[in-house]
């Protein structure tokens, strides 16, 4: 049985997730940041794309000391596993995600991966060999269903989130909308890959509820019927 | 004296303005066609780019009976004066925006717009020259400001709008968010163009009021200090 997939991404207000260079840019602050934390480390797994690691080389751990402790005093791991979409197995050793704080680390490849070196990913992580040219999102998800994941939070990037809509694979989606303008054709966007052509194709969302926190608004959308074509993750 | 220029757009839960084909696609409902028809008929004029022209072929008219008797009432044309910004004078002549509905129609070229075609245009639009090889929409609004033209609402799409914050031009910002995902690396967004890499170019916005509007939400955003570089309109 597959986890409950919760997407969370900050975007501007043209819904960029960063510059067309892949800068990280600071879209919100400290308060939905705390959010994001909470929502973290509520989660059994953290997910993200390869193409976030390499732009942005985030550890995706829990941030707050209480919020770890609090983890730990559940009988929970310090922070929830951390899993890697990456086809190509071309995560590089020294990555914050492989080398800050304790916990489970999975890389999910695809058959296309070369085995020098996933065998030496082996040595330190979970690898999850899941589609032949690219990761199959549904068999990774199973697979992390069996590892007792019952609930993953998903942080970008957007090709990412764009081969899991395509798989109907998401359940909830917040979008904190910030309160600039970044602009630019090839900026990345919350949903990349194709995209979609028809009306019978887009994936439906609910709005459930709304709120403004600090300069930008908080969305929270319950996704509806779902479709399923085109993109995969990479 | 410049107009006071509001940007008024619906896009994707995902920040697309349609498809990668650049196919229309229903993102609000009547209720907030019911808004937008509102905001144009206070508006002295309406504007777009020529990608929209092509791609959607609106009319840009007045669509209500109720609020063109009432401009007539108050004295005023019964639509709004609309104004194609189109660099190269590539509008089709029977486009809707030329064909359909009464009154004044501006045409802004550059002057590298095709001598031939431009003299064709005059027969039946104003046509404003500004800006060498693209428009340059600082002398376009100068000019529109003094044709009386106070309020500018413009729809779009998103490299008219870049070019707009490019020149820190943009007044004011609805967004209506719709309940669906269109995805696409490719697709327009509210904000096209090359994008703004650095912290202090990116234009800040403050978030006025939102409210729901039946499946989506409304945002409406006051532009605070501009920036400038980069993109221009088209």
């Amino acid at each position: 049985m597959r986890p409950r997939v919760i997407v969370n991404v900050a975007m501007s207000a043209d819904g960029k997730l960063s510059t067309r260079e892949r800068q990280q840019v600071k879209i919100s602050g400290s308060e939905d940041f705390a959010r994001v934390d909470a929502l973290k480390a509520a989660s059994d797994a953290v997910m993200v794309g390869i193409g976030t690691v390499i732009a942005d080389d985030p550890s995706l751990t829990v941030k707050s000391e209480a919020n770890r402790q609090a983890r730990i005093a559940a009988g929970r791991p310090e922070h929830p596993v951390r899993v890697i979409v990456d086809s190509t197995a071309r995560i590089p050793l020294d990555a914050s995600v492989l080398r800050k704080g304790s916990g489970q680390r999975v890389v999910a490849v695809s058959e296309k991966a070369d085995p020098g070196r996933v065998a030496e990913l082996k040595k330190t992580v979970t690898v999850v060999v899941a589609g032949k040219d690219s990761v199959d999102l549904r068999t990774l998800l199973e697979q992390l269903g069996s590892m007792g994941i019952r609930q993953l939070m998903v942080e970008g990037g957007g090709t990412l989130i764009a081969g899991l809509f395509s798989a109907s694979l998401v359940d909830e989606l917040y979008t904190f909308i910030g309160n600039i303008v970044i602009g630019g054709r090839d900026a990345p966007t919350l949903v990349d890959g194709d995209g979609w052509i028809r009306d019978s194709e887009f994936a439906r969302l609910i709005l459930s509820d709304f709120v403004r926190i600090e300069d930008g608004i908080l969305l929270h959308w319950y996704v509806g019927q779902g479709q399923s074509s085109g993109t995969t993750g990479r």
